[in-house]
């Protein structure tokens, strides 16, 4: 297997995510984290990510030129928000010697798990997956379940064990994942992943006491790691706050 | 034709397989078959297996680093079961270049019989044929007919002898297959492939004593051998049945 | 133009046609010609065809390693019969590399003509057709009228004289194709082929004095000969059959 | 610019068209103009033409092995009239490299202004006019409107000059076009063209005297030459035609 | 990031835009602006532009002979306004590659974004980045909002900020858009874009004075620049238009 220590700090995961100006647009942003400088100044000054995630254009923009900064995972995939579509497709828009050239460590991709273009982003990661592999690059799958025939179980034992599972079986190196809701559950989740780290995604902003409590759930569960985007960077203390979650994270 | 001795003991062959959690999720697992070391260790101890199937991730993960293994066929090709798709399409997921960087000494593919995307597999699984002879590997079809215009016909003699005469005309070397029921028609299906050997599903569980008189029947049939799955490790004693089945293929 | 001449005996082709494993499924076989070396044999002891034709795993199981063997046009293309489709299409399954490397002689390929699918068979063939030629192999179009377009008129002199000619334009060295009925208007499709030579099909069991006859009127209408299956191999006395058409083609 | 003097006499092209065999079917041939040696020996015989046009089957049989022919356009794309598509794609059947092989001096390509297709179309000739360029081709653009937002306009000033433009601004050296009927309208598709040159197409057979005064129309709205086919070799007495044609285009 | 400075003068763009030939027909044209030779004359002797638009073709033809000209960016995809496509597709039709051999120093590429066939259109605009990026050429965005999801919204703060961060995070250099219409929510759209420069389109033919207004505004928000054509090729005094426009833009 691909080493991915370098993601690592006292063996857990913890990213900061900055691919929502891509999937949601500008409408999460406001004056100050509308700039891509201002992420890389939380990673810098709170120093407790293991890696950053970028698009490309922001890869090549603001995170090749910068200094002092954390390893990026380059997310190869990407779908706007202007289509509610009910059975989503998110293409690949960047190739993996791309992501390298631009500096990238790590590479990531979703699956629409259920989605009825399933199928096509099947085959786009597993190509994705050969050639990271092939060039030592471990692969995070952001495996979110779409579509009407899981409709309503997107957060469900069910359906995010399969998600798990799914992650394993094509190889990824870690899978991004929501989160059930329970430690007891999401611990079945983690064991259908097997040696494929789960990562649980942050989501929209929620209040500090609860999302810390998630966190703890979590990593009882068993989880590897996280990837958080707006509940730092949307908070109005975000270095105060990282140092909060990484002090759960890496005790 | 390429060599495929290695695959077989007493002339029979007799696999282990593990695709479920690709194609069925982790609902067919427990706390103890949810892990490929298991599975692992069942064809270890029980010593009676020619083959073990696994997907792509748990050959990478699992197979690649294990001591003491039995050849592995990797299956290229997987779909989740979130779809009731009334005509299936599993897309290739896994080259036979990949394939063999981990391992692997023989390959496996599904066509959909009857779906309506029947062509496409057909033309993936020929691309793949002629990749896989050209590296001397064996490649088993998996031919499981599918689709309204075969539905209920799923297990007839006219389809099951149809589905097998296609796998000696795409050059397939094995042709895995669901049991028609009775021994006569299957001598009919194991004719109709002709030099391309038949391989007989184990099926989802089954009470030991029939399961058994069925492979005996098939025997009798004139196929290759089986692959066999759930029945072995879902079942309590799955060494001791694994040899119980052993003793029937090899005598 | 391509050398074709070792297709020909006395200036006439007769080829014996073995596709229809794929095509039909084992419905047309009985316990004997279900055996591909039935049929080599066929060919090996009347010793009057010119070619042989079989798929791609046929050729690999039971062409290559056998002797005294007659030229093999291996076909290119199949579909099942499993799909009623109005506007059929047949995929490529089989490389014109891969055909040469099972000992092919020639290569070929159906269009439906008619098919909605048309353009894209015409664009298979045009490309297979390229690489055949330049290693030196004729290519024989099966071009069988389809569709709702042409429904009722697949045997007419309109439809099957276009068919001929598309075979000229496309750069076929033969084209296979259905009888008119009618010697007169069957000299309008061979006149329509040009360079091309006309193949007829020998289609379904007759009785076999109609169909010595049928034989006659073709030969009559100029055509270059034939590509004959069931009503070879499904006759009682397969090699005295052959031997009495072959006296009536090459006299 | 690509040279396309040897297209030229005195400044003007005559190309004697034969794509219909592939286009319309036999129903435009009689027993002598359905042989492409005819129609070689019209441009050989009349000795006024600067092009003669051929499918690739046609050319590989009968232009490649003849002495004493004018240069080859060689049609890259073709469609059969089976169908009656509302909204037509025509699609390519030959390369660049393989018309050259073919002793092709220049290439054609048909798209159909309009047509819901027109996208594959564009992009199919944008490929094929690199690759003509790259070889030292010169590429005539045969742009015929179609579909049902053109419909009734396939003749307009308005329709025809948005084609010749389009012409243009994709890189083809030559245009072929249907005539809008009246020499001031087509001066303005003559201007929108540019650099590229307008040839009008003959189309179906018109009575002789009609047909020279259209020639003689367009060569006042500033045309760059003729595309004739059914027209001359549907006439009686086409030397002769070909010769009174010539006349009034080469004075 | 890739050298734009050529591009600017005092560090703005200032673009002659004329793919309007393609988009829209000769209909924007009169017997003046039909030629290219035009719109290049207007170039030399109002010497204010820093770049010059056109297709593939009128770069061949008209461009690549020419002397004293401004640097070429070619438009490397195009739409006929044939069909009123409420989904609108604009197809790839020259090559980074074939557009340097033309002599251009910078590529655009549209993207109807809203349109069904967004994810299309975006996964040409990332290989076309890369290569364009490879051979150090800036890459303009035409970033057009379109479809029934953003229908009515073409020109908000909402829908234009968000195109305009999907130019940064795919990686263009510039991004061509409409204008909001006040500079305070286009000062949104600008930072959005981070450092992406905002490029607006000029549109349709305006008012002088209310055209000179709305570029003022624009730079005020902080665009980079303008790209402009009808408005400058279809007033009776272009080179006095254009170099009213440099002054305010330069100044």
């Amino acid at each position: 297997m691909i080493d991915t220590s370098f993601l690592k700090r006292n063996n857990k995961v913890l990213l900061l995510a900055y691919d929502q100006g891509f999937e949601h647009g500008p409408t999460d942003f406001n004056e100050k984290n509308v700039d891509p400088e201002y992420i890389l100044d939380i990673a810098r000054k709170s120093d407790v990510f293991t890696g950053i995630i970028f698009h490309e254009g922001i890869a090549e923009s603001y995170y090749l030129p910068a200094k002092d900064k954390v390893p990026l995972i380059l997310k190869l995939n990407g779908k706007t928000s202007l289509h509610p579509d009910a059975e989503p497709y998110s293409p690949q828009l960047c190739s993996v010697s791309e992501a390298v050239r631009l500096g990238a460590q790590a590479v990531g991709y979703t699956i629409y798990i259920g989605s009825e273009h399933e199928a096509m982003m099947m085959k786009e990661f597993s190509a994705i997956e050969d050639e990271a592999h092939k060039a030592n690059l471990p692969i995070i799958l952001w495996a979110y379940p779409r579509g009407k025939t899981v409709a309503g179980k997107e957060n469900s034992r069910e359906i995010l064990s399969y998600a798990a599972r799914l992650a394993l079986e094509l190889g990824a190196d870690f899978v991004k994942l929501p989160y059930t809701g329970d430690p007891e559950s999401y611990a079945w989740v983690v064991k259908a992943a097997g040696k494929t780290g789960v990562l649980v995604q942050g989501g929209s902003k929620t209040k500090e006491q609860d999302f810390l409590k998630e966190i703890q759930d979590c990593l009882h569960a068993g989880v590897a790691g996280f990837a958080i985007g707006r509940n730092i960077w949307q908070s109005d203390n975000p270095i105060e706050l990282a140092k909060k979650i990484a002090h759960i994270v890496y005790e």
